[in-house]
């Protein structure tokens, strides 16, 4: 038998995500001239004759990612493209064509397999992409999908995590916090219900929250709005781990502080209620702190932003600084607290 | 909590892995005129401006497509990366870039996925590949190893499943059923093992058969040598299901009959000598329905046959008819049967 015996163990935790990634990044060599960009953005980028071409993939695992008690298969079919697709919107870019691999055990029924598939078919439509390929196969336990994103975009429109420039003005898309809450309340529900099966779920007046969790959208059409205005950002990415973690991103990657503004944060009003009555929790640390938004922060020239500002669902939350001043949340209080990221645990 | 309840329960295996795929297939509509082939070939098809770029990815799943009490880890990554460079080799396409996604339970330390990766940078070095991204994280239970790989081929050069040509002579490159005897062993000598962990494993003079099974090669080196000799194949597929799998599939897609000849097979001498002498199988069975070979398996026109037929490495095996001759095997003796697939079943 091989001998897997090791001499050393580190826990994976030791490192944390980004350190694994980190690690990899630093032994994958290049050698495409074509491979513009590889590990470490929203999406690895592919030179074409005159386009780019950018990969994206995501992997979701049943229990880490999602729990099909409530998660019904065919929203989760749906987000399972759409945040694939978001990750090619963080580019700039537009999606074309998809792959969809799954790996699942005998608890899964052709009828279950179908109605996933309707949900991923469902959003390729959304989304205007082709289910192109994958790989179908069985597992011990639950349920794996792996998906691969592949989008286009011309070379003066695709937009890194690394080239925003002091003095951008920092901007989000729609509404953040609002699926961490989803999640809690779905959460909530769940162990209600595992404690008292004949509970019925509390989640009336609470949709969106839920719906935010379960169905999220990818924004392409602030793809094709910054588009039609003109507008390249000076860097972009999706947000799937929080607000925080990722300006801690784009700051580090382009070696900028950033200050921004608590009374800035898009927050919707269903958010700040359910933060503050049901979980007791302040709504911004939601926004900073809850994933799965998959709304775009991206950053802008001060010019490029006169030409967006008038756009309803585009907000301006603060601006690009030199790296020496630090990454500053200020508060509606005024005081100035450094941001840190929380982001997700998946180990 | 959400509704999973079915109206009705049809399982997975009445169906079998290509019914599943077919019924995908059906559903999955195609939006982009850039997309040359979607899901029923090695790999995914798009047009560029001048080339084509060819997409395809797998899932390997720990206890279904390996097992890592005798496969190596660092042998499991150059194989994750062997098998998708493989299907790209299929398309007569050069494999460019690849994105690698993991997830893996806490069993798993640094050092071990540090294993993994030294096994898929080394098969990245060896075909020439880049390792751009991918996703990693945590699972319940075991490993999961999620690959696309992506290549670029010239659009008079592409070879798909559905384009043979009757009167074509069938190929394939190398020797066949060595990864089938090879995880023959390994299974038998890990039941010893279990019953008796003493036990050393009988491995001597079966090294081929095992590295065929532990450690294949993508046949690249085919794909450049037809190019040199300026023959582009009428159809080809890698051979991952075994033989006559992958000919009923060129057969059933080009709308073919075939016909083999058992004493045409290229089997090496340790597969003759280990079929019959430890498990006493007709070394042509091995052949034919042992998996994970990953040769090369093509169709030429008869002219282009003669330029490449002193290639050492490729061996033909029979010629293509019109399909209501059927598919056949004509064996030693002369007796002339029905080709039927066995291939890998995963549900």
């Amino acid at each position: 038998m091989a001998n897997q015996s090791e001499s050393k163990r580190t826990e994976i935790a030791e490192l944390g995500e980004f350190g694994l990634i980190d690690r990899i990044k630093k032994d994958a060599k290049i050698h495409h001239a074509s491979t513009l960009k590889g590990i470490g953005d929203d999406a690895a980028v592919i030179k074409g004759e005159k386009e780019l071409t950018v990969i994206s993939t995501d992997m979701l695992v049943e229990g880490v990612h999602f729990d099909l008690r409530y998660a019904p298969l065919k929203h989760l079919g749906f987000k399972a493209i759409a945040v694939n697709v978001s990750d090619i919107a963080a580019m700039n870019a537009i999606p074309k064509q998809v792959t969809v691999s799954i790996a699942f055990s005998n608890r899964f029924s052709v009828e279950a397999i179908d109605e996933l598939y309707r949900g991923i078919n469902l959003a390729c439509e959304e989304y205007n992409v082709d289910l192109v390929g994958g790989d179908t196969t069985s597992s011990n336990v639950g349920l794996i999908i792996s998906i691969t994103a592949v989008g286009t975009v011309e070379e003066d429109k695709i937009t890194y995590r690394n080239t925003a420039q002091k003095g951008d003005v920092i901007c989000v898309s729609g509404d953040l916090g609002a699926a961490y809450l989803g999640l809690n309340i779905l959460e909530r529900e769940k162990q209600e219900f595992l404690a008292n099966p004949n509970m019925e779920p509390q989640l009336d007046g609470k949709n969106y929250l839920i719906e935010r969790q379960l169905k999220p959208s990818a924004r392409m059409d602030v793809v094709y709005e910054l588009r039609e205005k003109g507008v390249v950002p000076t860097a972009m990415m999706d947000i799937s781990d929080g607000l925080a973690s990722e300006l801690l991103h784009i700051c580090s990657q382009s070696d900028l502080g950033v200050v921004i503004y608590e009374d800035r944060l898009p927050i919707d009003r269903m958010t700040v209620d359910v933060a503050t009555t049901d979980f007791n929790i302040t709504p911004s640390v939601c926004a900073l702190n809850g994933g799965e938004d998959y709304e775009l922060l991206f950053t802008v020239k001060q010019e490029d932003f006169a030409k967006i500002e008038n756009l309803p669902d585009i907000t301006p939350i603060g601006y690009t600084t030199e790296a020496s001043k630090g990454r500053k949340f200020v508060t509606r209080g005024q005081q100035v607290v450094d941001i840190t990221a929380q982001g997700w645990k998946h180990f």
